[in-house]
């Protein structure tokens, strides 16, 4: 997959091509990180060096190219997947970086998407630089999803994920909810809980249902990496609760308020969070309009009376209804159960 | 597609596929009938006529195969679709026919699924003729499924529709619901309805909504055959209400006994009811098991609150969940709006 093509000429819109499966190469998130890819190429159109981002303490994209190329990238026109950052973080600037080296140009596919714009093309701009943004714009954008638009919001993308039956209950009458969805589903929700970098649920949840909230995968092993926990609520909760094991960290918010849990949650570099219910905390967060995507797992099965998946949202009116957009429809098969439906929604 | 072929030479199992294609020939339902198909072969195995059944008041499939062949039936090997009946309803039966007409063999594909046998088997056999069964006996089924099993249950089939959000809401809680699922579902629902002989709903359907049950076309247009419409509850009803215009035939069953108004609907040999709801109908038939198939259209919407779509049925914990078979999911697209998802499920 990763092997240079020196001898090869790229176009640009190649070689952006190139970084962008450069910068989707790295198979765990890099939270709070974007995935990012870069090409130097030399004026002829030769590959000098490739470089992505592995995550945060790790060079950038850029650097990880100028690493590799040390004097070869004097002249070099640099290729990448988002605009070149001008801040000082864990690393240097970029921007710095690509200016010492000596680049002759920057084409870049999307823009910063921080509202208040880093400023990495001006300063390459005022150090004499050729700078043109846009190429595969789009495909770039796609590879940081989440990441994007937590980062045009300014607190971290939500995600809520609930299992339903036809008829819009989470459990029976008497409380009893195992299982609704089916086993492939719940592997489903395992991975991608794995995309997320929090796994969040109110007090309720864990006092009735005591949940792990953790990644495992399919032989019920634990994920290296885990999200951090969230449990919103102000009561007390049994010490022995799972979520305080030392599975993953976790921590408690006691507040009944959203936007301050997602404040906080951004201060703490937080991204994306995965809401697992219950059903009051999640229609908190929808009454807040701080939900951005839905996954939804439909089972065929009827109950008629229990609890409701979705609580009260404050709609009385069908015209009021929350409409998402449907992204993508799937039907979940496992092995001698039923299949579910899995919806994918997005609010905005 | 209906060319007699007179000089090719079939085997017996492709007469009988050509007899399940002429059985499936009729693009309108045959009810109270069952779809049947007949070929009368040599003994070369060269086809000496075809013919199917077209409705009540019709020739059967073997007589109007027989009306074709004349003398030349003498000797002949009649493939059928379904077991020769051997009663006499509006015409005579089918069995004495075929001896009549001097057959020397009959080979049929589905057994006659009344539960007190027809006995035309026997008959054909009493008179000498050589009768086998069971030759693509699944696929013969297949053509009246519905049929087969109302046959065997000696009542209509019912199948439940019902539309709901994704959160199992009918309407928002001021009772608005226009509308829930997309035109092309509500489209669907008609292509459905034009496959029973029955809309059935309950009295507080009528009360609140006026639906007019019929079939339309895509413009609008009242199909040519409607099926009856069936409102069950004991309260009186509005004599303007659409139910009761010349549109279709009405019948009013005031009752709440489920099995009575199948039993009722049975002797006037109607053999599919779809069930239109609303939630209360629907429990008491589900309630009472009598409900074959569920057709649902689940819409990406959410209410949080607002009428249940499917009300009490009398379950209170996960293990005695409805848990019927899904045999489809389907993605309903509809132009300028969301997809419905549409599930299509037996109970038995
Ligand atoms: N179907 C599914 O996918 C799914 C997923 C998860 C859970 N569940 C089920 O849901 C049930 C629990 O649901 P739930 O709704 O009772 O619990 P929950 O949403 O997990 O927790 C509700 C609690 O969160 C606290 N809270 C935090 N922010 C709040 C706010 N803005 N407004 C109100 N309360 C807030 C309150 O507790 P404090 O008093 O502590 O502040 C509240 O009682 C369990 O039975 C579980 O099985 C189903
Ligand atoms: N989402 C959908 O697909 C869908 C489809 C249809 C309707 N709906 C909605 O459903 C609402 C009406 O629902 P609903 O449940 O109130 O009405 P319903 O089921 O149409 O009618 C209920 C009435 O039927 C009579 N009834 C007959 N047999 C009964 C039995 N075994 N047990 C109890 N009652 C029996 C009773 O009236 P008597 O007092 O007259 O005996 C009862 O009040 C409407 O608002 C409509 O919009 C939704």
């Amino acid at each position: 997959m990763l092997i240079a093509r020196s001898a090869v000429r790229l176009t640009h819109a190649q070689a952006m091509r190139r970084a962008i499966e450069l910068a989707a190469s790295p198979d765990v998130p890099l939270w709070p990180n974007p995935r990012v890819g870069c090409v130097l190429l030399s004026k002829r159109g030769t590959v000098i060096a490739e470089g992505y981002h592995r995550g945060a303490g790790t060079p950038h994209a850029e650097a990880d190219a100028l690493n590799q190329a040390g004097e070869r990238a004097r002249g070099a026109i640099a290729i990448v997947t988002l605009e070149p950052c001008n801040h000082t973080g864990r690393t240097g600037p970029c921007a710095q970086r690509l200016i010492d080296a000596g680049v002759s140009r920057v084409l870049y596919a999307q823009s910063d998407p921080n509202p208040i714009a880093s400023g990495g093309a001006e300063t390459l701009r005022a150090a004499g630089i050729e700078v043109e943004s846009g190429l595969l714009a789009e495909e770039s954008r796609a590879v940081n999803r989440v990441w994007s638009r937590a980062t045009e919001l300014q607190r971290p993308y939500v995600t809520w994920k609930f299992a339903t039956t036809l008829d819009g209950r989470s459990a029976a009458a008497d409380g009893t909810s195992r299982w609704i969805s089916n086993a492939a589903a719940r592997r489903d929700t395992h991975v991608r809980r794995a995309e997320c970098d929090v796994i969040m649920v109110g007090t309720n949840t864990v006092a009735v249902d005591d949940p792990s909230l953790t990644v495992r995968d399919a032989d019920d092993l634990p994920a290296a990496v885990q999200p951090l926990r969230v449990v919103v609520g102000e009561r007390a909760l049994p010490v022995h609760a799972k979520v305080f094991d030392d599975a993953a960290p976790t921590l408690v918010m006691a507040t009944h308020d959203p936007a301050m849990v997602l404040e906080h949650l951004w201060r703490m570099e937080k991204r994306h969070v995965f809401l697992e219910g219950g059903p009051t905390l999640a229609a908190a967060f929808a009454a807040a309009g701080l939900i951005d995507e839905i996954v939804t797992y439909v089972a065929p099965m009827l109950l008629g009376a229990g609890r409701n998946a979705v609580a009260d949202l404050g709609i009385s009116t069908i015209a009021d209804a929350l409409r998402p957009t449907v992204v993508d429809i799937a039907i979940i098969e496992s092995a001698d159960e039923q299949p579910c439906v899995r919806l994918v929604m997005e609010t905005s």
